[in-house]
């Protein structure tokens, strides 16, 4: 008998341009006490914004800043918790994330590393969470992730990078603000709306799709379509490509990411890259495995006159590529999503290494 | 401050053909001890059929079969619920309903007035319901209402039809079984379906819309028209309008339906007419409302051959007909979203009067 898994979905979402003012009202029924704060983890670049002003903070509450330069760790996530616990002899009442794929995989993390014992690389896998975490929301400054709507959060750990994939890692709350994704640079908005975009083909055209599955990549893939190809308004293309980031993290729910994102994580845990260029620089090479979904990414980066930085693997010890292509290859689930169950057929360490020697 | 709703959504789904099976393992964590049994509402169609088999009843479990030949009412939530108080000892560990819209209302009623006082009609309404309600799984076996996803439970009261809208109306888990829909007699399957396609056009085009419920709405009347107008395989069929349902159910988080919901509440509150097809015969004549949908609504009407009853509503007498025009008036959110603030000027007595006679 073949089985499903049963999907956990966000169990409250509001949606608005200007929705944010409205997290005070949200946050007050969730408040345990008044020694139980609210702690809030901004990225670091609202830091002397006016943003920072309209968060909600009374008793005890706190903001912590998060540089997003780098990918979340597992040990970041350690430290974290442990200054947590340190700082108020109650545990807190929630966890806000505000920002993109990092500090949302962050507040995520630390929601589940509050209420379970040990350390976040313990659970990095499917299903190791046995604790339900602690109440968090998730408000993205940034559309294209997915992490809003997705029950991993992807850390880069000491020995993999790899989600912690659980149902209690799905946020309790989603605030959906497209206002807050204005200032965002026009490279760092390409590149966040192509992990979308990428996601939608991988997800589209991998082995694992169903009809629920489908239905939501479609749209999402449509949705960033609009947004990259189209002619829409400002404030239009922010709406739309917040929800075409919704839509394609749901897409994931029955499907799997595939090629680009097998190998975007080796190129993170050897070299850091961001995983939204990642993917980019890795996308770029792939016509082999997705012809029609690279033909449209590269119209897309002309478009926009989005430039890709070279020459990123060339001086790449021996060593160092192997870690990047045994990493690569360790996610299992992702190149039998694209290829079916012979994928080592085709994805041979050798295919790896020429297409990685070309980023 | 523009207020937006924060949207519950159902926090658990499983997506999958012949994931029904699966029923028995996701109850178990459910189950409070043996002496609070899980109570099944079904659709009576199914009464000795090899799906009654399937049900995973252990300890005091127990199934109601339920017609489905009329509109759900208070009244007979009310004696459901006694019912159930009367049989058992304890509360059960939840309500699961298996069948169409009907069945998925009175499920989601039934839990709602398990724990709260008083008679379900004092619910009817937005935002009555003040104690969680209990445990309840909605499992479809017809596609196109939206009840297993939407916040509402519709209910023909003493002196209104209107839903039972709260957070707490919503489900806990819903298990959609595709293969479930098999059997469904062709009319129904169309007027079940209509309703989707209806929901949509009424949510598209109406002036509460935005992004979030747009590119649900989209997706929903995508696949409405590649299962109604297009050449799938059955079994894809199935799938499609499956999640037609469900897309279309969610675009209504941020808008509402239209005149023809308003006018079918009038319809079904006078003559008892079943909310498909009711929504069928008003919506044909709306063409003044509805140009696009409506002639698309007629291609599919003729595509697969469906003939709608005709003189309906020939013999009312005045009062039933005043009855029926001032019962669609009420439903002011539905005909603000349709028309605007100014929907009066539009929508008088006369207008509804004219198109009344018309079905």
């Amino acid at each position: 008998m073949k089985k499903y898994r049963n999907f956990p979905m966000v169990p409250k979402v509001v949606f608005g341009q200007g929705s944010f003012d409205q997290l005070g009202e949200i946050l007050l029924t969730k408040r345990k006490h008044s020694d139980a704060p609210m702690i809030f983890l901004v990225d670091d670049v609202f830091e002397g914004t006016p943003l920072i002003d309209r968060i909600p903070l009374i008793f005890n509450d706190h903001v912590i800043f998060i540089s997003a330069e780098e990918e979340p760790k597992t040990v970041q996530v350690d430290a974290l918790v442990h200054k947590i616990k340190n700082d108020f002899n109650d545990l807190p009442s929630g966890i806000i994330g505000i920002g993109g794929g990092t500090v949302l995989d962050l507040a995520k993390a630390i929601s589940i590393m509050l209420t379970s014992k040990g350390h976040a690389s313990d659970y990095q896998g499917w299903d190791l969470v046995q604790t339900p975490s602690l109440y968090h929301v998730g408000i993205p400054t940034i559309s294209g992730t997915g992490a809003e709507v997705s029950r991993t959060t992807v850390l880069l750990g000491p020995d993999k990078k790899l989600g912690i994939n659980s149902d209690y890692t799905t946020f309790d709350q989603v605030l959906l603000d497209p206002d807050l994704t204005r200032g965002v640079p026009k490279n760092q908005w390409f590149y966040t709306g192509m992990d979308c975009f990428i996601h939608c083909v991988e997800s589209l055209t991998g082995t694992y799709l169903n009809a629920f599955s489908q239905s939501y990549g479609e749209k999402a893939m449509e949705l960033c379509k609009e947004v990259y190809l189209g002619d829409l308004m400002p404030c239009e293309a922010r709406d739309k490509l917040m929800m075409a980031s919704w839509h394609g993290g749901m897409s994931i729910a029955y499907s799997q990411v595939g090629v680009a994102h097998a190998m975007s994580y080796g190129l993170s845990y050897v070299l850091g890259v961001k995983h939204g260029i990642g993917n980019c620089l890795v996308f770029q090479h792939l016509e082999e495995f997705y012809p029609k979904g690279v033909e449209t990414f590269k119209q897309m980066m002309h478009k926009h006159d989005i430039k890709l930085p070279m020459g990123i693997c060339t001086e790449l010890s021996e060593t160092d590529l192997d870690t990047m292509i045994n990493v690569s290859l360790g996610m299992k689930p992702l190149w039998e999503n694209a290829l079916g169950k012979e994928w080592r057929n085709v994805a041979t360490p050798e295919k790896l290494k020429s297409i990685y020697s070309k980023i």
